[in-house]
């Protein structure tokens, strides 16, 4: 104990045991392990989400600790990606082109290749308590007709869970694979709640998060949205009026922008190249600005009076107020300058891969 | 004027005149212009540092006038890089293998390459009242050898001028061109100070910054350096005992240390792999991080006790203290774990290109 003291925890390389060290995820080890020994990699590329980098030392250890004691290559070189992640969107393809095997954690693939090696990282959370308490805040099932069931990639095991807790409850449960960016039905995203489109009147979000059920809340404003968050353990419902207000005073700042800067992202499945070409189409004065991580700081060097983002339609909605102009979405853009009305706005979602 | 006043300076597109907006830098926009008409070009990349991307929007005006008016093309999309940029080690390749004509203005070349077109952008600040003043500080050319002179790129349009001012006060002026990483004779980089190897005991360094100089008496601690500021017309000695200190202390804090950050830049001129796998071969403790931008923010993330940075060496030093760990050169490394005494680190160079 008092000789265990000095290694941090999961530090497996002193003991050559422990291996099974705490934690929360499944890492998969035997999936990145094989992927070594077929391919007699030399490098291993991790990637992880902005939350779990701190994991990836251990990761790293448990990796180099696999390989000498099954003895699959002579030694491997683990490479930590240290660029910001924020989805399966958001592949280092700097460190994937140059490693021989690249491990993705923490999201569901956004499109499937032989190059990336995708481990989800699904929460362990009982997702039954906060289904179980969402039911006072959903109309009863005799009333309304089916019933939507959504979710987000780190609930996904417990899918089949959650839709049998309201069969049980005598709810017809309503469920798609919106389309090719998700990997499973039922599956929403920031940035696409296709999988929300099902002829129901009510849905259930099951899931963290501020922004994701609003979103999913503005791209389906015809229907009820039940947010069930099983980590903070609450239930709400769905309200869009303060985010709708927002959007309408950004759009109203940006009507007398002269000049429009409009943002192409460079992440592999974040760019959106024609919309950004329609807008420079539509207008002399607006300029075409390349960048991987939208941020304020990279901004506030160029000279515009408004920006359009083409890329994650997150950055623009929840970090909006971040930037020293005003940042809109491709369809504010369109009502900032007199394309549409202001009313028709929605939310912008995104819906293809790479 | 009243007409006018509705658009900004150096707006170009309505007028079809002003080609001759006020401005310090000469864009060379004849040189671009004649790479888009031999290439028959579509897109046009422009790559600007980050004091200056502020000047992007009227450069690609200017180019689509010029494209107009001299009929280059028949259309052409101009790309502005929002990326982060703080040298010609920092090409934005991503934007450079998208476009057809891709210009990096601001550096001089670090690399001669067919794919890039490098615009220095030369200051006109006249340098010689302040080398006049400098007089005061060197000392008199009879009594000591003979006098180093470097500057940086910015300023080395006028470096024969500075050069026979010296002379025609008795000096014998000393220069070369360091090495490959530097285009010019007498230029220096932040991060490489060759170009002072002279035989001289004394150095006229002539340039802003102040972070340029102290790395130039850092290398050179056997020469007296005297710094001319043209821009900021002051005239100082460098001193690095306050410099070195805060490195001292780093490296101290640094000495606890168990689990290492690694940091390998990816940055086109910006990675050293070699120092990076030397480190990580000689501790087990010791964890490869990739990534572009190296900041606090990114490296909050990673659960480490202290980074080498391989990268850049500004970074390390000049933005050092606003990390959250220790942040230490890769010879600053080996004495913070007892590979070599404290008092042989010196200043971290970098000397190849790619």
């Amino acid at each position: 104990m008092s000789q265990d003291s000095s290694y941090s925890e999961g530090d497996l390389r002193n003991t050559g045991m422990r291996l099974k060290h705490d934690r929360e995820w499944d890492y998969e080890l035997d999936r990145i392990a094989e992927a070594i020994e077929e391919k007699d990699a030399d490098t291993v590329g991790l990637q992880f989400p902005e939350g779990l980098k701190r994991r990836g030392p251990r990761v790293a250890d448990d990796i180099r600790a696999l390989v000498e004691e099954r003895d699959l290559t002579d030694d491997v070189r683990v490479l930590l990606s240290g660029q910001p992640c924020y989805g399966a969107c958001d592949l280092d393809t700097y460190l994937m082109k140059r490693s021989d095997v690249f491990v993705h954690f923490g999201h569901s693939p956004m499109k499937q290749t032989e190059k990336v090696i995708y481990v989800p990282l699904f929460s362990n959370v009982d997702v039954l308590p906060i289904i179980d308490e969402a039911l006072e805040e959903l109309t009863d099932p005799t009333e309304e007709g089916p019933l939507g069931l959504v979710t987000t990639a780190q609930h996904m095991n417990r899918f089949d869970e959650m839709r049998s807790a309201l069969e049980d409850e005598g709810y017809e449960v309503k469920t798609r694979r919106g389309d090719d960016r998700l990997t499973h039905e039922g599956q929403v995203l920031g940035c696409n709640y296709a999988s929300a489109d099902v002829d129901a009147d009510q849905i259930l979000y099951v899931g963290g998060g501020k922004f994701h059920p609003l979103g999913l809340a503005m791209e389906h404003p015809d229907k009820r949205v039940v947010i069930a968050d099983p980590v903070n353990n609450v239930v709400t419902v769905a309200d869009t009026e303060k985010f709708i207000k927002q959007r309408y005073a950004s759009v109203h700042k940006a009507m007398d922008a002269q000049k429009w800067g409009v943002i192409f992202c460079t992440k592999i499945g974040q760019g959106r190249w024609e919309d950004a070409e329609r807008i420079l189409d539509d207008n002399d004065d607006a300029y075409l600005i390349t960048m991987d991580e939208v941020t304020p700081d990279r901004l506030r060097n160029f000279d515009m009076d408004a920006f359009v983002n083409t890329g994650c339609p997150r950055i623009t909605t929840d970090d909006g107020p971040r930037f020293h102009k005003p940042m809109l979405t491709p369809g504010e853009y369109d009502a900032a300058v007199g394309n549409k009305p202001l009313s028709e706005i929605g939310f912008d979602t995104f819906h293809d891969t790479w």
